[in-house]
């Protein structure tokens, strides 16, 4: 992990950014504010501000942020000025979901391979992919030097395959399984499921 | 929202414990500790018992938590001991992923209907749905009195979808598109966009 000391608080917003700054590209704008940004986000001008100075000077009072040079500057604060490739191991629905997702171009990855142990998926096509056997998958990894994995099998098998993932080298897992996985320091794990996102509403609700 | 204070953070934690204990109990156990169970989430067991103290006296120190009773009491708190109807608009590959997802069960909640504004898919089959034309959405809501909503559509069309799902009634969204919505104050909006969680990530990846 990285030393300086900045809160993952801090971090964990700096996508949400990077992705109305995006948006704001692509409807061909130029400049934005702190303002701006915080309304379409939901979070204070001042939070904004205060978020984006520990990583420098990006905008001047007054004049706003110039969109194309902080999306390039959050990009490299993020990695993401690269091209992450992401094996995928399960190819049931949410495999096939992930494998065909266009939402990941210049977000900065890339699916490379879908992997199944279901014989009857291997060999498959799932858009421009053909399903591998999961008994590849650490050879595959390796071979491929891949960083970055996501986890689209039932609960009952996540932790092996995450098990097999930290032995290839895996460094960061998107886990999609709904069940909580252990993991060694220096490899992190995010999760999807959403019945969590929901409960986290229906409290709220009436 | 409810006029008592406690903070949202706690709230956002509720769902982790019950899906953990909820396996617990799929594994046939009958009482756990808020050791365990932090060392299966990664969080503190002082922040659990925390946590768990805002809502009440659900185990004892040295005997732990009784794990029916207590699946059971955070169900009521976050009012998933009722099933909840869901609608999904946006019969595409996360839609179709989503209608046919077996996690829901068990968890509070059933997509009770696809929508989609293509005619192309309106009429067609996704499990036991038949996906119905978004035309009917406002009206199918209204009639059904259903409070949940996913959003799985592509990001230029998603704002017009949550003004439609607002007008109807619709009280939490989960979005799927990959872009910032705005609602009125009351209606709650959960995010899941992977690039986001991936991009959480790299940053730390070295």
């Amino acid at each position: 992990m990285k030393s300086n000391a900045i809160p993952d608080i801090i971090i964990s917003r700096l996508p949400l950014y990077l992705r109305s700054l995006q948006r704001m590209q692509e409807e061909n704008r130029k400049v934005t504010s702190s303002q701006e940004l915080g309304e379409r986000l939901g979070i204070s001008a001042a939070q904004i501000r205060k978020d984006l100075s520990q990583f420098g000077e990006f905008g001047k009072q007054g004049t706003g942020y110039k969109i194309d040079y902080l999306i390039e500057q959050l990009s490299k604060i993020l990695q993401v000025d690269q091209e992450w490739d992401i094996v995928v191991v399960g190819a049931g629905d949410i495999g096939n979901a992930v494998a065909r997702y266009r939402g990941f171009r210049n977000r900065g990855f890339k699916v490379k391979m879908i992997f199944d142990n279901d014989q009857s998926r291997v060999g498959t096509e799932i858009d421009a992919y053909i399903v591998k056997d999961s008994k590849n998958l650490i050879s595959y990894i390796v071979d491929n030097n891949i960083k970055i994995a996501m986890i689209a099998v039932p609960a009952s098998h996540a932790q092996e395959v995450a098990n097999q993932l930290v032995e290839a080298g895996i460094k960061a897992i998107l886990n999609y399984a709904p069940i909580n996985i252990t993991v060694p320091d220096g490899v992190f794990v995010q999760y999807i499921d959403p019945s969590i996102h929901l409960q986290r509403m229906t409290y709220y609700l009436d």
